[in-house]
């Protein structure tokens, strides 16, 4: 932590500022400057908070030096971690896309679902059963009927399944279905009672970035997770809120990178979410492969038209194969494989 | 709902979007221009929804004519609504300024608050008992130890209170400490289960607006508390995420009058999470009440420095009395009372 | 400038480092942490930019310690500054309303539109002659003929007037016009040509903040203004760009304080521009004085519908005359006068 | 047009937005539904604006249905604009790569760079000779010294340039010089009367996107130049301003695929810029490509850590020789060439 004071602080005001750096375990390091002194406490930095000083007279500014995440960060970690779900790995060199539909209607649309996702080359299906809406009039997904005709069409083809918890009171049963990897959603991102709960069991979690998250407040989301004893993570971009308004959000390439530079778990991106068109899937899906994403989360419905949610957003599966099929040679010219 | 036809639509893209109007129950209106067609949906456009016809071939854009939100709208409801807590309204007259430190500390700290706040002439205690932080290594609040506290300052005083709740399994434990007001924060104003679960309980709930959350679907997600049968909701305006870094969030005071042309509910703002230093909570509460809020939501501490969360935003005793002190002629030049 | 050095740094790396801050003639103060090594360069920090360091081998961050404006700045000119404009004070107790059309059209409007300003008890008057549009097909301004239409009508009531400058071609004409104050645009706020010369010439400036600027971006652009000897500047406040659909730009009302205490210089705010409808305007225009600003400027127009451009957000001459009764209380109750 | 018109607008209402859209010269369609009436104006909708319409009795909203430009749309001219600048084409097949240093310093730096250019196999030039800075108190750029010496090397090289153009005034002077192409800055993008001057000149124009604008405004601005007849005009993406504070501006990548939809013109993107981080330029470099942009401008200087300006984001020589290497494989796996 290092401590900007006020031009014109008083000794008074420095002495108060080291007791309190002496009080938390750390020392000091005063450096008086022509205009301004400067204080760092050295030490465990991680006891302080900038708000334990700034209010204080005569301080200006307390700026952090280490980062708050500990678990994910690849300081902590420099190799990669991969991510297996039943014996497909999520951030090796493999590049892995996730597909299936918005959410789980029916059990045929589930099993066209499922050979479209099976047929275009991915290894994990996506299925929602509870669907978070802004509207309490929209479908809200059919629940635990879901959950059981996404393991129906997903056991039948020998695909792991990823799946969407929004309510805590929901992980017995989302273990009892065997639900291979659990997705928190945008708006869960810092639900904090729901991170601990699934940092708790041993199941791969895709942590998706709230719409207006930093990057920062992302990795420490994925920190109440990790703190819990799951260390199974996998960061999912969707897009964050902006100004524009020709598509629905602003597909944050740029947290990629640094993501990657971050933390050691995988990153993957959903660019159905994202721009919130089909026609838009294919370049940001390919953006996202390009900028060193691990993976994709991609809508995938038999019928878009008739999809009872998002159906702006869905590739038909002749749409997903085409795009699986322009994937590979791109994967390859990253030196990695789809 | 408006469909707006491409350029070069066919007859046959035409048919299709008029077919799937009559199967959703309304009427079509063809308006065929010189370089595009316009088809109106005549009746409950309620059940339609944007991407029910964006996919279509030759749709341009649709686009909603009516407001989704019903319960929650000024316009099923012309006239204000005063939402009583034990006697004390909010959204009349006169103006509720709700004040109590961040989070429960100990007895004598909610002691002290509890006369500050009585004595500045506040009828509203707050006080935090869990805390949704950033870091799982922070405080996360006293827990139901807090929930006692807090009630223990306030019987004593005579104030109703207002506190946080962020988890669903938590409600009961709420309605035994009979706490007279729920907020629910803003990292959960899209978390629809809890929404749902307090729009079946009779208590005001307090709605926090979402760090990004746009003014229509911060009426939605009231709209979901309403669809319950719980009525009594308050929006909290606390500051939107924007490109700023000279403060923490930025206080959107445009949203007050929009939301009091749109929904009939009361309107309140919280200065200090807003802005996120003390120094400019008076500033912002002063805009808030001028620009048509109800209340207000202040964070105080005996002393501040000390605090165990958010130190920096905090008002002491006597800058909260001052505020006070400042704010009674405002409100009274605005036809309101303090 | 403080540098963080990252985790593992080597000796060498802080070696070049310490030899970087020498040369630029300042003095190095190292501090030896558990993990880290912070440098500070202790001396005239403004010969020092942060990508002067963050490049070099070994170094995590360099962050400035002291502010880059100066002559703007309130820590060196503690006391407000009046800016007069012909006898009226800007800046001082008196709040001030500067109100005119968005755009001067004809001897008739600007006629009746600066009879409603005198007579609404208004004391400067405003009108775009050059309009900077989004669409080159939208009426640009009268051009010079609406300079001539715009001092007929002020000359004639005794007003000041305050009007917009697009381009550095038309400063000239502007001076012999004798146009008493000049206003930069949103648009124009970083257009570093045009800042300098109106930085050379003795006329107030009204600056307005560029559509995503910050705060400090702001601040840097009136010290190029400044820097060139023109220290009679105006800050005004008109709305940032956010996410929010539900009206035009959002009213940053915390840069208010802010710049309060950043700055010696007058701030106002547009209203108008800022919500984009003439009826947010009165709450916006109530919020901005409460929050310390020191005028407001305000669109008005004898008819808005058939107003030339912005005629969504013209106020009549009626509801002027009504929001300067309404101010006057508040004001009042604010220390101030009207 | 389509306008709303209020739940209880009165008949006579109806009647004065018929008469308006009758008076320019369009036909109405008036649809009455079971709530609402909604009118379409019928004709050449580019003679109306939603705030014609917005502020008259029982209006609730305008909206427009055909986009605002029309030389830059694809709509009018469907086929891909070729740009081409001395023979190198932007916009076809190729991918182009420009590149150089953000400012220019000497004739050895220059000659340094150009060489590094030339052996990467970069065929464009860039280098500013005019830099529009934050703080009035950087170094603004040699000035016509700078073109001299970017005219210097380039042309030993035989590369064609790429300079900014920031100030109207220095128009000819670039003319005189025979820059190739001339750029219009981030800062500029809305600087109307810069926009209209190179409209009249026979160069190609480097259109570089706001901060804060919005992809309509950005095709808005090409408009102003098209519309005075140099349609050699090529989009520069650089990124946005967003909340994220960990790296400098949010390339939006989405903004491709859209452009590439509404325009005929090529696509670049600057990712030096945009990132501000020389280590994130190949990630975000491949992005680009990989979303459909024609193009990149990107930094590099003989020696970074020693530029005068931007040192953070240049790339070293031999790490751009690395990223032309890299992203040969990629272009190629996406059916365009280096």
């Amino acid at each position: 932590m290092i401590i900007v004071m006020a031009r014109g602080a008083s000794d008074a005001d420095i002495a108060a500022v080291v007791e309190k750096i002496r009080v938390a375990g750390l020392t000091e390091h005063v450096s008086s400057g022509t205009e301004r002194t400067i204080i760092g406490a050295v030490g465990d930095e991680r006891v302080l908070t900038a708000d334990m000083f700034e209010p204080m007279s005569g301080v200006e500014r307390a700026m952090r030096v280490v980062k708050e995440y500990r678990i994910v960060s690849r300081e902590v970690h420099p190799d990669n971690t991969v991510v297996s779900v039943r014996g497909v790995p999520i951030g090796g060199k493999t590049i892995q896309v996730i597909a299936g539909p918005s959410s789980v209607e029916t059990p045929e649309q589930m099993a066209a679902s499922t050979r479209s996702v099976s047929a275009a080359g991915c290894r994990l299906l996506r299925g929602g059963a509870f669907k978070p809406r802004s509207s309490p009039y929209s479908f809200q997904g059919l629940g635990v009927e879901g959950l059981e005709y996404l393991q129906q069409a997903a056991r039948a083809a020998g695909l792991p399944v990823v799946t969407e918890l929004t309510d805590v009171r929901l992980l017995d049963t989302f273990l009892e279905y065997d639900v291979d990897v659990i997705q928190i959603g945008a708006r869960n991102m810092q639900n904090s009672d729901l991170l601990k709960e699934v940092g708790r069991v041993n199941k791969p979690v895709i942590l998706t970035r709230g719409l207006s998250a930093t990057v920062n407040e992302w990795l420490m989301a994925a920190e109440y997770i990790a703190a819990g004893g799951n260390h199974n993570i996998v960061f999912c971009e969707r897009g964050v809120r902006g100004f524009e308004t020709a598509y629905r959000n602003m597909l944050d390439v740029t947290a990629i990178p640094i993501l990657k530079r971050e933390t050691h778990l995988p990153v993957i991106v959903d660019p159905s979410h994202a721009g919130g068109k089909a026609w838009l899937v294919p370049a940001l899906a390919k953006a996202a492969i390009a900028a060193g994403a691990d993976g994709l989360l991609i809508d995938v419905h038999p019928n878009p038209s008739e999809a009872w949610c998002d159906a702006d957003q869905a590739l038909t599966p002749s749409e997903l194969a085409t795009l699986m099929r322009e994937l590979a040679p791109l994967a390859e010219a990253l030196g990695r494989t789809l």
